[in-house]
């Protein structure tokens, strides 16, 4: 399985066997992985060699370290599809999760001027401020912050932000909700997401901002959340024109 | 500026300070913020304070800290459109930049089950395995591993990877690329990344995995890159159905 000979480093040679062991369901997801020791001797390398491709795997979200209770294979991330605008409702009820949300700061306050040029009003015009844990099931997935003009979605109340906004906005504003751009970035994560997604000190996360426009053209929302990189991944299909 | 009565953390002011001065452009890409001496002395905070927002910034990838140099803006990343699919090349020439590639690994190997599985070909079958560098002008990128049946691009030489593996594809074999299944996640530099791409240990990095198909619904390529998380970020038009 491991070739001393071969210009491949040992350690990646080490990291593509446990690879594809998870690939072909040989390890399954919470399966302890063999200790350190029992797989520098299977492999008749050094302690170091092994250590280095089990690191790389945790960095890689393939594998988890527990503190005094060894590693395991990671639990499938939830994949979230980037082919239309939907919100997390929607993509949490269609793999038959349970979506919930808990309000962390719901405000109306005067926009700066960052804000205002992103919604497009002026600076001082009053938004809606809505920080807020995302779980999937009872499990905490990201952690949002939403920016509305306060004109557009005048009576707004924190109870909406537990369930759906944008049923909210669809089905009693009655307004129509036509694209976002959205972009989307890996960073480490910050003292936010530590505090409210149970995060380890420097975790990966998928960080997304997303300016969403109704039909007429009037930027209905800005968002800036954090996804954990260890649960979610986003999939998409691309065309070749 | 800073409200200590408000029940948003400073810290947490102290950053979107930060951000918004990024964002107005009063601070631009280069420049240095000011030492946390200084900040602790404007904001009338603790050091701690400062150095907790700071942190948070260079960890959002918005700040970049140079050993013995101090803190600067961090340079605008590189914006990949997710609209189409294009390859690296073709992503470089359109923004007007250089694409580069040096390759560490050129070789000819039976395919393990994992890869002929993606592939769709008998595990065993002749495969080619491309391990490279991509460059955008001198810098490096990402670290991409392609593979691809060799019956499917017979004749493949090393030198088609320092240019655009697509259009030899299109131009010179005549395959038309359809479409790609492609993956985004967030995770940290494993060891490869560190050395490769001179990223450092626990930096953010955006992993992509693409299987890509030929018009005939034949795979052509499964591709595992990794993007430098501080360089790149990606942008999608969403519509809303």
């Amino acid at each position: 399985m491991i070739d001393k000979r071969s210009p491949v480093p040992i350690y990646y040679q080490i990291e593509e066997h446990i690879k594809k062991m998870i690939d072909t369901h040989q390890l399954k997801p919470g399966d302890a992985i063999p200790s350190e020791r029992e797989l520098t001797e299977a492999f008749q390398v050094s302690r170091m060699t092994v250590r280095q491709a089990i690191t790389d795997l945790v960095n890689a979200g393939l594998l988890i370290r527990k503190k005094g209770k060894g590693t395991f294979v990671a639990e499938p991330k939830i994949e979230q599809p980037l082919q239309g605008l939907t919100s997390f409702t929607e993509d949490m009820q269609r793999r038959g999760m349970k979506a919930g949300a808990k309000i962390l700061r719901f405000s109306k306050i005067p926009s700066d001027e960052s804000i205002a040029q992103k919604l497009d009003i002026r600076t001082g015009a009053a938004i809606y401020e809505i920080k807020r844990i995302r779980f999937a099931d009872a499990e905490p997935m990201a952690l949002e912050r939403t920016y509305l003009p306060a004109e557009l979605v005048q009576g707004l109340t924190a109870d909406i932000f537990e369930q759906s906004l944008y049923a909210y906005i669809e089905n009693v504003l009655h307004y129509r909700i036509a694209h976002a751009d959205q972009v989307i970035e890996a960073t480490t994560a910050g003292h936010d997401e530590i505090e409210h997604l149970n995060m380890a000190p420097g975790s990966p996360v998928l960080r997304i901002h997303r300016l969403t426009f109704l039909e007429n053209g009037q930027p209905l929302e800005w968002v800036d959340s954090a996804y954990r990189g260890d649960r979610y991944k986003f999939v998409i299909s691309l065309k070749r024109d």
